[in-house]
């Protein structure tokens, strides 16, 4: 049995996300096992270090697969990338060591937010950047982000709605914005997420950059633990999971 | 009477070309033109600088447009953007000299191919790079692209069949190959190019890039003014009208 780690990119606008959901086709894990699968002979699952939501893309997502092969790294990536469609490929196919589990072992992510704001976007990225009509101001944003990094119950960016025993505390270790000509990157680096805070909290600091609130109640917003104080959930084509740490 | 100068971005993919055809929607002219004449309440024709072929995008087409209409360059902009499917964007808009003319006016044009060789492409810009299975010799290629450089006659790189009594002497100013991460990104610079001509040159240059050629059999490719002596014409989603020049 060889364990690979599989590099994985995608362009989700034509996906409901990255989790396979019962016999669904329109998943990126299902897509990529179902290749597997019939290349093995019988079910194969992969394990996924970020689940995305429908929409979200990937640069570099991270899984891995325990396959009884004889193939090497390199002729299953070929293998994959003949037979995935053009909006997913395989950028790098690794043997790792039989423990090695690509969500277990993650010890943080990289998500980026672009958003093209107050100008007209370019047609070539429109599919991975987030049209925004007002120029943000991007100051008073980093101002907010600046209350937002470090270990805080993070519950009012969060959209699970019913009661849930699960910690909602997590660590966010750096947010990055950065003006790049006539758009803003957003970075949002931590050990873990909980479902649509990236697009929450995205949507709560440009509600800031719109004036709209205060850099200042971030700490109230936290304190709430009420999904209805934070800002808006943000479309999910400006958002892209960039990186998995180990 | 108006004349305004129009900077358009287009995805070239959806279309067969610039030039309107007959009735057709389907191409970037006769899209601007329907909804120019809709706002204007009579048929309008616009100039643009350069006919990209079906598929070709551009990063800045230039076209002017005269119009009876009290609006602003900055109105007709946001009017124009409305209307436009999101593949195709206007990104200037000026009001000219009544002698202003887009085609008749422009000194020179600059068009980039993008090649992803020999490596797995990105998935988010698969719309724009020509993926090549192979790696390709770039010194080799820029030792061709040499001869290339200056005025002479490109008969062969050019995909006109019929005899034509049209000089087919064209100036390149310049021909340069980048290395750009995994891409090879090859600018062409000229006065006036025939049909075809740029898609014609790069792939010459791959033929050399691959081995298949010398450099050094540039100007016997010249003088035959035979197409077949040329090597193949690149697919058009590579290819970008990056500037006009005036």
């Amino acid at each position: 049995m060889k364990n690979f780690r599989l590099t994985i990119q995608y362009d989700g606008r034509r996906y409901s996300g990255w989790q396979r959901q019962g016999n669904t086709d329109k998943t990126i894990q299902g897509k990529i096992e179902q290749i597997l699968s019939r290349m093995i002979g019988h079910a194969v699952e992969i394990n996924g270090a970020g689940r995305t939501d429908a929409g979200v893309h990937a640069r570099a997502q991270i899984a891995n697969v325990k396959l009884n092969t004889d193939r090497t790294a390199r002729e299953l990536m070929a293998y994959l990338n003949e037979y995935l469609p053009a909006d997913i490929a395989i950028h790098a196919c690794a043997e790792m060591p039989e423990r090695f589990h690509a969500r277990l072992n993650a010890k943080g992510k990289c998500y980026c937010y672009r958003l093209c704001d107050g100008n007209v976007p370019d047609v070539f990225t429109r599919g991975y950047v987030c049209a925004w009509e007002t120029r943000l101001d991007d100051d008073r944003m980093r101002e907010a982000a600046a209350y937002l990094i470090g270990t805080h119950d993070f519950r009012a960016f969060s959209s699970v709605h019913k009661r849930f025993k699960k910690s909602t505390v997590r660590t966010i270790t750096a947010l990055d914005i950065e003006r790049n000509g006539k758009e803003l990157w957003i970075f949002v680096q931590g050990t873990g997420f909980l479902h649509n805070m990236v697009r929450i909290l995205v949507g709560t600091l440009v509600e800031v950059g719109e004036g709209k609130r205060a850099p200042q109640s971030m700490p109230d917003i936290l304190n709430s633990r009420e999904r209805q104080q934070a800002g808006i959930t943000m479309p999910p084509h400006g958002l892209m999971l960039e990186e998995v740490f180990y």
